[in-house]
């Protein structure tokens, strides 16, 4: 939840973006739960320390809270777990990228825990849930405070693998690895996150790795693999709701006889320029579909005051520039008009870097009514699940990327249906409520066993 | 050895640079051997064909080598081992990249294999030694034709894990493992290339591994890490000789106080810019040292025709400009002088992104006169060897190694000395010549089992 002020000075309140906050608005729904997070804006620092529909807000002070966002989550967290620095020039762990970790990321999260304390001392019964890249280091400040306390944390980015970690100095590698393992039950999407993870434990901190439980310090920790579903009724609403629909009508009006979508943040590991690539060289190479398909890019200008981050638009907003009218760009957010768009897809790309898992690989077809054909990059968490029903892409093959989108648009119809009926299937069987059961369940498994 | 022509057309000879080619040239003087190495100037295809002191050069078509080295094996295949790629950007496997391996990488491998064939029918009891990233298919050519020949492939540089592999489409990723697991013996500078290759067998090919051992399609390979030693009677040799005295002469007379020195060819992985970087930050944190240290940064520019490589000298000029006369830039290769250089200096800084192992960080301390501090990352193969006395710095860490750099010019006399005198006693004691019978070894003991 984040607060603003309405045209009259009047309190408003937004939902997150993405589906993480989905998710976990699911969990706090279901269960008396108390959601700590950061205050993000003006107005959230105003109502910060105050408990509002299970919510409380932290202030931080905005130049720490500047430092760990800007700097130590996005980029060098954010682009370490997506493999996306380019490691012969950047990063530089100079004045700068040291403070933001030692003056941002280091008491943010201690901020973080002294709040967690706080509620475990109102609650000592209360389950703690720690989520993402932003508070690796919380877990070990609260577990100092409180020995017996239940903690789990979910991973919802990739896990590399521990080469890549050398992009942190040792001794900040080694806080990430060992502030984890102060939980009872540390989580990701998938298998292959999870297995890096464990490997990275042994190589990082020597820590015993015996199947899935890591033993570091005298403490056992479990790694789960639960990759997150979606919110199968809410996505039946608003397709079918008013919004979407008057949206859906507009597209139907404009659009061409086949259209290949993408919806995306403006972040580089969602591989947007190589997408537009390589739907220019199936265009070259199919010129009687020139006219016929176009590309609707859809993409939500993230995190633009990180100038990795402002590059990257400029450069999609370059490469569609040369597709002309076959493409079709929209940088804004408008999730109807997204939702519309999934509706309306012939095929959909998904050609990510690296993914967690990928939520729009799930979204998209469950809500297509043209038998749309996912068309999928082997790095997104998703593809562990949906594989055997997309067409598998290498995220740096733009070639092979631009025959697997003509493959996409020219598959036998009862071909597309099989895939994408299989696909909805999987989804609606595996949705976000079954991901918190399994989450609630890991620790009612610890609970029973202490 | 690579062929050329002299001022009156006389046919000329020179040693290839770097230490590989020594190495091997030791095993090459002390076996009935034939290397078969690609012609690379125009002498060397008239050369073609004719075995000369033990080598044969094989022709290549011009184009086809062009890709092969010049686009398959740098930048490709080398950036992705040294993790260099800015996988948001590049690279792309385009029509480019692929001509590059369908075109190049396959048919100069399958030419090496030719060759190889050739030469086992010649003498059936021969042992085959493959070298480097530039010959991944070759053995599982020669393995069809030549069943039960003794083969045997060292890879030099750094082999990542599963993830960076992602750079190559499956199939040619799946290709290159397939390719290496064709020899009886795969060997590595390091445990932690080995580890990371044996991972990567069970990931890419689903490989059994046991141990060192993989098997794969009914075939065992043994995997071993074995850390290549330097020439140590020819360092000493070389120490002593007119021409690198001369030089050193001439460094004397010019030289500042505190020498700290680096040599390296001018590739992203040996990481030249952030070390730039580092020198100056710890001239600003102690600019009492302003004028009494100096950084000598002796360069040699490899890849030339390759732009990532010629950017990046650029950027070295621009990044050494800043520092006006605190640095001395020397790009160009003179091995004399290097050498010179390495007598002479206080500090080596080898502060490579990754590197298989680092001969410069072997060949410095070994010579050196003046108790010289190695500052040695922790991702060069070299540290699993050296580490305990050298500085250990992380690559990206400029900060780190500034201090780093700093603590090497200050360090008491007396540790210095024992540092140095420790890592001498081990390049002594695992010279080159350790490192030939050791995978001798390994293929006289698989014979004896046979």
């Amino acid at each position: 939840m984040t607060y603003g002020r309405g045209p009259n000075g009047e309190r408003t309140e937004s939902r997150g973006g993405g589906g993480l906050a989905t998710a976990l608005r699911g969990l706090v729904e279901q269960h008396d739960t108390t959601w700590i997070a950061n205050a993000m804006t003006d107005e959230d620092r105003v109502v910060a320390g105050e408990r509002q529909h299970g919510t409380m807000l932290l202030a931080q002070d905005p130049d720490a809270y500047a430092r760990f966002y800007n700097v130590a989550a996005n980029p060098t967290l954010w682009f370490l777990q997506h493999m996306l620095w380019n490691l012969g020039r950047t990063p530089d762990w100079d004045d700068e990228r040291h403070d933001a970790w030692t003056n941002g990321y280091v008491p943010v999260n201690a901020s973080m825990a002294r709040a967690v304390v706080a509620e475990l001392e109102r609650d000592p019964d209360a389950d703690v849930f720690f989520h993402d890249y932003h508070l690796y280091l919380a877990p070990a400040i609260v577990r100092r405070e409180a020995p017996d306390a239940v903690m789990s944390h979910f991973v919802h980015v990739p896990w590399p693998e521990t080469d890549a970690w050398s992009v942190l100095p040792e001794p900040l590698r080694r806080d990430v690895f060992a502030g984890l393992l102060a939980n009872d039950v540390v989580g990701f999407h998938t298998d292959r996150w999870r297995r890096s993870f464990l490997r990275g434990c042994a190589d990082v901190l020597g820590a015993r790795v015996d199947g899935h439980v890591v033993e570091h310090e005298g403490r056992r920790t479990r790694v789960t693999a639960h990759p997150i579903g979606i919110d199968t009724a809410e996505f039946e609403a608003l397709a079918a709701g008013e919004e979407v629909c008057a949206r859906e009508r507009e597209l139907v009006a404009s659009r061409t006889e086949m259209l290949v979508l993408r919806v995306d943040r403006t972040d580089p590991s969602k591989n947007v320029v190589r997408g537009l690539r390589a739907f220019g060289v199936m265009l070259e190479r199919h010129p009687e579909l020139r006219g016929r398909a176009r590309m609707l890019a859809l993409l939500d200008p993230s995190r633009q005051d990180i100038p990795e981050y402002a590059d990257y638009v400029a450069a999609i907003e370059r490469e569609a520039e040369k597709l002309g009218d076959c493409v079709d760009l929209r940088v804004g957010d408008d999730f109807a008009r997204s939702v519309a768009a999934y509706k309306q897809f012939d095929a959909l790309l998904v050609n990510a870097v690296f993914d967690g898992l990928n939520l729009v690989s799930k979204e998209a077809p469950y809500v297509n009514t043209r038998d749309g054909v996912l068309v999928l990059s082997e790095n997104a968490g998703s593809h562990a699940e949906l594989g055997e029903w997309a067409l598998t892409v290498n995220p740096f093959d733009v070639s092979g990327q631009a025959d697997a989108l003509y493959v996409a648009l020219t598959m036998k119809p009862e071909e597309k249906r099989r895939r994408l009926d299989a696909i909805r299937a999987h989804v609606r069987a595996h949705d976000v409520r079954e991901w918190g059961e399994l989450q609630m369940a890991d620790l009612l498994r610890l609970r029973s066993r202490r």
